[in-house]
């Protein structure tokens, strides 16, 4: 299907901010999670806003028109969140990347959504600010994808998700309507929390074009630690107590000997091929202590070594392995491809389960599944490595991913704790929320974006393919 | 306007969960914050609903017949939030007051929302867990109310607010369809985020009948501070400058001197009559330094005294002070009222200048202004007392009220911090969010409630004063 996108000439947009050239569009046509263009999901146009004002525009104009707009940025999404699934408009706010007001006496900083996330740090970092909740993906990904899907990261063990991170929201609705949302007051009890309610909704009730953003002031002591197990389950085990023990931890990250070994034949790092645990610990004072409180829960489980920095171990060495990861996973053998990237979370308890079950799963179907994740938070990230062009591995695998989607729910969990829905989730909506919660939701979809504008096929489970969740005015 | 409620006695309850006696109406017809019993508010039934079904049976019958229901329990809320401002049915949740599930390996309870908070720190207590967010009323107060309104407490400013620390919840709708959100999980970013959506909503969307509450490990070091200042300028400047410089302090309480006498009046105590701050800090280790961090900053402004916990000062009496501050106030002329309990929050940095002004304009109007706060987080407790009998004094106190609201607006803060909108607050809706951003609540509140039958007549500014939010299928 195609759109009638003539009207984006008629907003008085400068040249350079619409593009109907092919190469553009297809280079807005899919994320990191859906690499390969599918028929079909290519945009009609391009449009490049400059101001919040422009974004009402092209909504207001859109939505009038029946014409689908989808948010774009960095394209980092893992879940086909910013693929314009049925078309229309692809939205790339990336021009939008200014830092509008800093606050530092109130450790606050509102920026465009187009923004790095790395930029923040840097920003704000010569007053020995941060902003803690950074993805792994930071210096690559958008504060507005950030907020689209309420990521989080290595620190959130420590110091919570995105959403504990943002005080308000400037946005534009469907009808292209701008509000405001949220105080700069660090609480507050006026009215429905409509911040909680667009963040994490993937663009599809509003566009955000301001953030405002709390920062966090720099701890005056760090630690790394570096922990090899004899086994997968002595690492989880442990990683489990000792977050129930109330170890003040930082980061707490696990990594599986798989893992370690793709990690190794990606940038030649020399990590054992054993389960590890990568640490970090920020305080004012104290932080040996943590540490120290750490090892002694650790050595209660199969432990082998436990290196703090400099004994040994380059901590900033380690958090490169770990960060590229994903990177080392889907480079490791070029006739495997990472099916999906999963991102499921459970109660801490069960955390050592999740693992279990899935290392358990993968040996069963006899497959490369390399695990790793924020630990500390419960979340596991693993890959289904299968040969693409053999439709038996596709299907054993794609039952293999599922099935640990599956226990994630059973186990009290979530389908994806920091990657979003988008297209790649939508069937685990009703298994994870129920049909009435879900009703609940597309009731808030119907209410703000009656004519179904915003990023239409992504995160409710559509009856056919092609159905969006709002019936379109009219379609071109 | 009265309404038929005979169909509740025919939804299978038994007999001593419904009452339409006078007595029984009548204390259901105010909370403390509209303490006076006015025209037209008394329900035209109380009923005690003892599962999710029973809410589920009542809300689906009531909302079939157009009958306001308006969810009740302590009664303890400050801006009439419980106050069954249509009539119809009063929805007394007291009896639902069960701890449903524990999971002390995952720091999670789930309760039912008529049990009290200090239940839930009873209950987790011999874990050495807690819950962090309770408010200083805990111990009279139901976790079900603080989560309609978002409620923090003392030690916010390091552990933050009530919707920090809810995981989830079980709720009805009002078509009687009941929901679950949220995970077990400690993230997720699955779907819209229900659960914030419906923290600080006041029953006005669903009624919350089980929540699942993070609780956390307690302290291993705790330290009482009493700080006293020459003036009240340099009691919360010294608090703005401690939290921007992050010292790590879990509660930080200004009081004012003429709260400290109207203290001592009520409870014999010997609080000097000057500006005061409180401080507890929490910590595993450090706590001394902590302090001592604090004492440093505090002595760049006009301190007076700087008294640890043991030093000359018991800090049990002290917090039990500060607790019953609002009894105090209440209670101190038989002459005079607090005209409605001020709750406005602001930037920490714009704190001095709304205590500030707040002194200033009571002064200006020659009413008494007792001030205190959970200074930490900018926010200002403050009455307006005036002798009710005569009507240009209630008026001029109106003014003040007002104007200290509109004040804290300004300066970029809330006109509640932590009580909620309700009915005394509405009309702060729009010059505090703006129109659309109202409508979009609008929005949300038809979707879900379409035909008005939840807690009508709450948070929403009306053109007049009976309009519902949404119109009634059917009134009797």
């Amino acid at each position: 299907m195609t759109y009638d996108i003539e009207f984006c000439f008629e907003l008085g947009l400068a040249d350079d901010q619409i593009s109907v050239a092919e190469g553009r569009r297809e280079s807005h046509a899919a994320d990191w999670g859906a690499s390969q263009l599918d028929e079909g999901v290519v945009p009609d146009a391009v449009v490049w806003p400059e101001s919040t004002g422009d974004v009402s525009a092209v909504l207001a104009a859109a939505t009038d028109r029946g014409v689908p707009v989808t948010p774009y940025a960095a394209g980092t999404g893992l879940e086909g969140n910013a693929v314009p699934a049925h078309g229309g408009i692809s939205l790339d706010l990336t021009r939008m990347n200014a830092v509008v007001d800093y606050r530092p006496a109130d450790f606050q900083i509102d920026v465009q959504p187009g923004l790095l996330g790395s930029a923040v740090d840097e920003f704000a970092g010569d007053d020995g600010l941060f902003f803690p909740p950074l993805p792994s993906s930071g210096n690559i990904s958008t504060i507005g994808g950030m907020i689209a899907t309420d990521a989080s990261g290595m620190q959130t063990v420590k110091y919570g998700e995105v959403a504990d991170w943002v005080l308000g929201l400037e946005a534009v609705l469907a009808d292209g309507t701008v509000i405001r949302t949220g105080s700069r007051a660090v609480k507050t009890s006026s009215g429905y929390n409509l911040t909680e309610l667009l963040i994490g909704s993937e663009g599809t009730l509003a566009v955000v074009t301001e953030a405002t953003l709390e920062l966090a002031g720099r701890p005056a002591q760090k630690s790394g630690v570096r922990a090899i197990f004899e086994t997968l389950d002595a690492a989880t085990a442990a990683v489990s107590d000792t977050v129930r023990s109330g170890v003040d931890v930082a980061r707490i990250e696990v990594v599986d000997g798989l893992s370690a070994r793709m990690a190794n034949a990606y940038q030649g790092s020399d990590l054992p091929d054993a389960p590890m645990v990568f640490l970090e610990f920020h305080a004012n004072h104290g932080v040996d202590e943590e540490v120290a409180l750490c090892r002694s829960i650790f050595e209660e489980y199969a432990l082998d070594r436990f290196e703090t920095d400099g004994e040994g171990t380059e901590m900033a060495d380690l958090w490169t392995a770990r960060r590229d990861l994903a990177y080392a996973v889907a480079s490791y053998d070029a006739d495997l491809d990472p099916l999906h990237p999963g991102d499921v979370t459970v109660p801490i308890s069960a955390y050592p389960e999740i693992v279990r079950e899935t290392k358990r799963l993968a040996e069963e179907a006899d497959l490369l599944v390399p695990c790793f994740g924020h630990a500390g938070d419960g979340n596991l990230h693993y890959s289904v490595l299968v040969d693409r062009s053999d439709p038996q591995l596709v299907e054993r695998g794609e039952e293999l991913y599922a099935a640990i989607v599956d226990r994630a729910i059973e186990l009290g969990g979530t389908a994806t704790g920091e990657h979003g829905i988008g297209q790649g989730k939508r069937e685990y909506m009703e298994p994870e929320h129920g049909d009435g919660a879900v009703d609940a939701m597309r009731s808030i979809k119907r209410a703000l974006d009656p004519t179904g504008t915003l990023n239409p096929g992504k995160i409710f489970p559509e009856t056919e393919s092609g159905e969006r969740v709002c019936d379109p005015v009219s379609e071109g």
